[in-house]
């Protein structure tokens, strides 16, 4: 009989649903086969992380080509605090699924999610030119209206769906396209979340990054750039940085920015005391591994054993010794 | 008989359609009674403006809840140049509208475009718990749709329509709950926009606006940092920046700003001088007078006649005069 | 019989002398009745601490005309380090003074150190127009030779010292004219200066100043900007600023610097270590309490409590809690 | 018989004596033959420039190993505007001079500038132990003296001389010791002055050097910074920066600074625009080719040639055209 103590935790877990979706895919790539909850939508996700009804939640934050995702973003910056704890890549890649025995020349109206839409328009124009669009809440949405309309449902108002190959897989449709997007190499990155209590922040690895959610202090020509500095000048590299409208009124930001390193780490848990310091709020999102597993690119800045070696030389000399 | 010379020019218009959307009604702002094109996306309405079809196109930019507009953003960092002549704000207000006798408690299912649903989501959870979402290509094309359900056409699929008051009138529909996006206050922020040859840009007013796209050179700490630089050095004020992607990979972006000022300006000169030489690349998106017709807020910095003195004062010492 | 342990520890003392000379007078300030040795120089005066002949040296740093004191400054900058320990400001103000009976008209040489001919030459010029300078080692030297002479010494090579006030009643010269320098109100500020193990480093007292020498690592234009840069985005205020040759060619620096604050606290030390990341060198060379006892003036950065406020916070987040 | 038009302006000259000094060498590079007027101090060479007496001043400047010559920074940062026109860059090597017939260990006291003796310390401390130092107001002074004494003038109260090479052979003294520096290699700056009026400002060589004198606006944190930023974002590399006091109270500076390139440079005029924008007062001090003739080395910053096509690409923005 185990110990009680070394019992594994099970963990629950949420994605931005319906089945099929990439956010799907995406947690499956951590937790194979585990139980997850697919949720309605971003929003949704998130609170049944903060709700405690899971313990993690799995939804996308920003896309290669759409740029960041606002309800992610969003949901990140306002509300009960909550961290990633870890960020999956998946590299996107769309087909043109359609109901069996359906052919392209069939096909007089599409549907997917409006950031799938985007990423296809130019494949879209040029093989279906004159095609109707019909917005879907996702893109696994749309293959699975396709299924429903197959299984004697109501009809779907369209015969493409736009979807990841596993979703029309899932579905039992069949492929008219593979690989439509319009820019290949497009990647979508997802964020695990969790409740601060709930899960300890991941340890450094040697290749981690922090998120973070800055509000500015007031508006003015340097306020930004004075933010920015408490980066530049310990070298810490930014690999994202997003501006989202604080919702106040047109002209008022916060900003969503990702940076190279671990809070563990002397450079940047110093970047974050000086932002703590310049800006009207900061928002700590997290520290976790880099889904790249790349070496940190450090600035032409200070190495971390610069910053060993600075406070070891304050601590001399506020000790009196040598300077 | 009027001189040909001094006839005026009859400007043709485009917008973001269909009729009734919140594009129209900015347009209607400037040239009330002009012929207006209904486009079917903002990518329509930018192509309709590069290929010539029309003189001017009004777009959305930017939402004071959900940030900036992607397509817009994108269609003009890249592509055929094009530049902005004039910005209109509308304060945004939405309205549920149905078909005449329909009432809140047959609603189940409401339609709009997603950017308006987020912006009432609130007010949807406590008002009709449980209804559904159908999205829709913009807030006019569902009140479009139930108007031509009303008519006999097909079933639009869904009771409310969430769409601008003025749409709401135009086809025929009855408004069950008005004011109901969840914050008051929120603006949308159109630009029209023309070829560079084709319009002049509008001459400076004292109360203007200038929008750039900036590329930086290389991903490094100190890149936005120093692109920035070249504003508050000159003291000006940003109004809006935006992160967009390059679409090359994830973490490459460009950016979308804005500044107070107008390209004939010293000092907007110097500081699109300076970008040009430190930035992969600047792409000028026009100088017009601010929407709100306020007072620049200058920073800390130099005034607009000590750019003057220093010319002249730089004039003076290169020739050898007084120093 | 008081017990050994409490025994007050009587410190041994050095001035740039010789007698007479405003060191001595700065000295006094602090220490009005110890025994101290006069020493002939500059460069004596900091060997005589170095080597443990004395505890602590009283040498000029600094005056409102001239600028800094070169013999001062590269001897803090090169060597066993030295800490200051004290500073004195001492108004300077200068009498011509003469043997008694002579008077103003047969005055046709005068001497006194460099530095104090500087700050009289307007007098001199107006006063004794014609009159021959005599350099001395020191403004008490010219005094002191003159006494010789009275005493029946030889003869001084001239018949007027510019010294100070306290300097002609030691010797017991005739002050033929007062208050001779050409701006009134000028200053010099003395430093007092230990070994650092000798003498522990005066506590904060709220309205403390730190001196510094910094090495930049390289010859380019953004390193000293990046050095101070450690200051203004730390709000420390420098109140002096000197650039001195490294003595290797023309062109290399090193710059000796005085901050506000105290070593002690956050601000100053989060500068200081950021210092010693972007710097070739940096040496500390003191903190102490500023003489004229006046507040911090803080620049717009943050205050001491937001810095306190950052480093808690930033325990908070690594330690998993509230963010 | 030459036309009076095309005859060549004779200029006249002045220098920092007496007869023998380096700053008399230094001028002799220039013009080794012209008629030349020696001053008897620094102060007095500059105005003999201000008023007319004469056209061109030499005086030094900077010494590797004593920093800045204070008379000269002042005598350019305040009166009448002068520029420099030319420098002059002296090997520094010294000899200790005596009356024919005087032994080393004859030596009981010397005498030279102090700022000589600053650069001879160590090797008097090591070959003549104990030697007293008579202070003299220029290294050819005391060469002069010794002449004078044996010519039959009067004591000249030391027995060595410690002068340039070529004063002891003009004096016809005896070499008891040569380059007997502590420091080989140490450098002396000299700086030809004239009215900005009497003589053009040297045209651009593509290696030259521009000065300045900058007071700050305000005493805080930032103000130094700023100015130097306007360099430092231009790419501009700094030769040299002094600061100054102003002469008001302690604390209180301004900063002679020496840059790479010249006011006509797009570059450097703008820098020059920058400063007069945020600071108090600048002075420009003249552009003139470097001595050393060397390539201007660039900062990590842009090319003159981007300042040009920047300049372009603006004008044709200004224009209306392609962007």
């Amino acid at each position: 009989m185990p110990s009680p103590t070394t019992a594994p935790t099970v963990l629950s877990y949420a994605y931005f649903g319906p089945e099929g979706t990439f956010s799907e895919a995406a947690l499956r790539t951590v937790v194979p086969d585990a139980v997850a909850l697919a949720q309605s939508s971003v929003d949704a996700t998130i609170d049944a992380v903060r709700t405690g009804a899971v313990d993690i939640g799995c939804v996308p934050i920003e896309n290669s080509v759409e740029g960041g995702v606002p309800a992610t973003l969003d949901g990140l910056a306002v509300g009960d605090p909550l961290v990633v704890v870890a960020e999956v890549v998946i590299p996107v890649t769309f087909v043109l699924a359609a109901r069996p025995g359906v052919r392209l020349a069939d096909v007089t109206r599409v549907s997917t999610h409006s950031h799938a839409y985007a990423q296809v328009r130019r494949w879209l124009h040029a093989s279906l030119p004159g095609v109707a669009y019909v917005p879907a809440t996702s893109t696994a949405a749309s293959a699975q209206a396709l299924a429903g309309e197959q299984a004697g449902g109501e009809p779907a108002g369209f015969e493409g769906a736009i979807c990841a190959p596993f979703a029309a897989a899932r579905f039992g449709l069949d492929v008219l396209a593979e690989q439509i997007e319009d820019r290949a190499g497009a990647q979508t990155r997802f964020v695990l979340l969790a409740r601060p209590g709930s899960a300890a922040t991941p340890p450094p690895t040697g290749a981690d990054k922090t998120s973070l959610v800055v509000f500015l202090r007031e508006e003015r020509p340097g306020a930004l750039v004075e933010a920015l500095e408490q980066f530049v000048t310990r070298g810490i590299n930014l690999t994202r940085i997003e501006s989202r409208p604080s919702g106040d009124a047109l002209g008022r930001y916060c900003f969503s920015i990702d940076c190279d390193g671990h809070v563990a780490d002397a450079r940047v848990g110093e970047a974050l005391m000086g932002l703590h310091r310049v800006c009207e709020r900061v928002r700590f999102v997290g520290s976790y591994p880099r889904a790249d597993a790349g070496h940190t690119i450090l600035g032409s800045g200070p190495t971390e054993q610069a910053f060993v070696d600075a406070q070891q030389w304050l601590d001399r000399i506020r000790g009196g010794g040598a300077v």
